[in-house]
């Protein structure tokens, strides 16, 4: 007789986002006549950059003859394709990288799960608090976590590392000693960066520790300030203990096109294994490549073309943070976020829940945020907002806020 | 510290085509001259049909503008191609799957491999021997395992069904009874079909014991004779029992595109739990959904132009399946499959091992082919050849062949 993975059961209730989502649609079912801004989820909006639809086109051109139709992807990705990223993401920033270092996937989102299964079961895993969902849920489906504390609303065998105001929305060092150390900078939901010299002391506290470091940097080309590291292995001793996870998604507007990719440092062993063994048999077992087109137009996002209509979309994106950074700043709140992140994150006022707070906002002014308790129990008190809407809608999302 | 996940080190030695790659690549090398015919991989080579060229092409433009725009697909794939899928693959086969049980994911590939974590470790695995190894490694890496046993070439703990010239190359029901059985029909290696009637009596033996079926259709569309499934779910009571792994990648030539489904019937419910329910969790947090631009390429496929330009395109590969079932007929040679699959299965002459007639094959008519004991020990003294490659170079390798 079959048996489940019972590791599954432990998760509660449904995805932040399907809640949201059914809120949003019976608000709206009953209110057929009202225009709602979502600023919730953080999807794009822009459409993708010319040099990528050129690279598309051509590349599915390529795909209409026999000379050069493209089958079976190489497992770790495209030389083209890695070798444009070990340049200029690594390279050009002083890091030591190399092309064969670089796994080229489907996205951060897979990665970000699947990096836990080359992992033994009995490691000890610390998060944010908040933190980006995937993390933690992933590991609760492995068994690397006990039951969920229906009290303190998170995992038993879990550490949380708290980020709040008091702390600027950075962890501390946590008491217990950890195994795993998933950090985000800048940081999602909280859009919090974090500096060069603070990220060192993560890189050697996981040196000292053998500590592993799942290191997210999918937000990394919203960075406007000097001292922000784009890569961890921007720090020195980065290569003996950080795995650096990347996406396409929030750089190139490519949720819906799909393209991350995956560093691990062949200096990274532990237990004499190296992990890049570890997870090259991991992406070679389960794992068939991503689209030829799809790295073509991965490509195609370090091409001059590219890189110059790229950095204009990001800056729409961060005109749209600026503008609800300071348009909630004059209406009163708390703010943080949105100056090296396309997230801000405020402070309910009147001390209201979250979803308190997602339903005042959704009643009154007919905008759609995130609340913060929908990414930890940490996050309670607090409402996430994206940039990544169109500047009209974030400009009249703003204008209500203001008016309420 | 952290530990390593220690299943990973019980998988032996490479992938088996990285190993005949470097064979061969070293066998160019010593011998810059000869022209290699390839038809050892089971990629193909036809390019891409043109209704999915046009479906390409126009998705990408709609990729292009703000209004036509898609960020992330829906968590199971969007609706217009699960749709098509519910009504082309099962509704016109009589198969009672709706559109909300097919789960759209990058390939089969992944879902062969992924499959299994929805399980308890506690759960005995049976596979075919010879198999496709995508299923047996990732049970090892999941601890569904014992070690590898060298001597006879297995894992201990798992269930080997011998498939050999004196059982059809069909399994038989084990004496040990499982809990998960992989079946794949069509075959690959060894290219046999299952009847109706004999995938009936799996589907009863799954049902009066509790286990679950994965069943790969990936060759379904190379079917030729009326009484060969397309599809586990024409069986009856199939619902309760099977999980089916259909691939866009030998019907439409999407090996370098990646789209694949898995189907997971509601009523496939096991220690009180609806699988369906497991893997939506496991999708949803672990998937961000296939491209959109693949996913309507996937819809061209159903298209009336789609299925009438696929269908000369299978036709091209079996062209090719005869003629490599026929030459070797001629030339003496012992071979099934290339009926209703694009594999071809050979005995090797004169009790050769796989390995030394892939090296005389190589040498003597620089033709590659694929090892059965690659597949398995039972695989031992036989050979894989594949209908993938082109009509001339497929011809060309027979002619050398029966020229030995």
């Amino acid at each position: 007789m079959v048996t489940v993975n019972k590791n599954y059961l432990k998760l509660p209730g449904s995805y932040l986002f399907s809640t949201i989502a059914k809120k949003v649609a019976a608000y709206q079912e009953a209110n057929p006549d009202v225009q709602i801004v979502r600023l919730g989820i953080g999807d794009v909006t822009q459409p993708l950059a010319p040099a990528i639809i050129d690279a598309l086109h051509k590349s599915v051109d390529e795909m209409a003859h026999a000379e050069t139709f493209h089958g079976y992807a190489p497992d770790l990705g495209y030389e083209f394709l890695r070798s444009a990223i070990a340049k200029n993401d690594y390279e050009a920033r002083g890091c030591q990288i190399s092309a064969d270092e670089i796994f080229v996937s489907d996205g951060a989102k897979s990665d970000s799960g699947n990096i836990q299964e080359i992992f033994g079961t009995e490691n000890k895993v610390a998060v944010c608090d908040p933190v980006y969902p995937v993390y933690v849920d992933t590991n609760v489906m492995a068994g690397r976590t006990g039951d969920y504390n229906k009290k303190n609303e998170n995992f038993d065998g879990v550490i949380y590392m708290p980020c709040l105001e008091s702390n600027g929305f950075l962890p501390e060092l946590p008491v217990e000693t950890p195994d795993l150390i998933y950090l985000c900078f800048p940081n999602n939901p909280s859009g919090a960066a974090i500096t060069k010299d603070k990220l060192q002391e993560w890189v050697d506290y996981a040196n000292e520790n053998g500590s592993v470091i799942i290191y997210d940097a999918a937000y990394e080309a919203y960075i406007t300030e000097e001292n922000v590291p784009h890569s961890i292995y921007e720090c020195e001793g980065a290569r003996t203990c950080a795995i650096e996870l990347r996406s396409f998604s929030k750089n190139a507007g490519f949720t819906g096109v799909r393209l991350g990719f995956t560093v691990v440092p062949k200096d990274l062993v532990r237990e004499g294994v190296a992990l890049h063994d570890l997870w090259a048999r991991r992406h070679g077992t389960k794992f068939n490549g991503a689209p030829y087109i799809v790295q073509r137009a991965g490509e195609a996002v370090y091409s001059p073309e590219g890189k110059a209509q790229l950095k204009e979309q990001v800056a729409y994106y961060m005109r749209n943070a600026h503008t609800i950074y300071n348009g909630l700043k004059e209406a009163g709140y708390s703010v943080s976020g949105g100056v090296n992140a396309p997230y801000i994150w405020l402070k309910t006022p009147n001390n209201m829940s979250s979803w308190d707070f997602f339903d005042y906002l959704l009643e009154n002014a007919h905008v759609v945020g995130t609340p913060g308790s929908g990414f930890g129990a940490h996050g309670e008190g607090f409402f996430r907002l994206t940039a990544f809407g169109s500047y009209e809608n974030t400009q009249e999302a703003l204008r209500r806020i203001k008016a309420l």
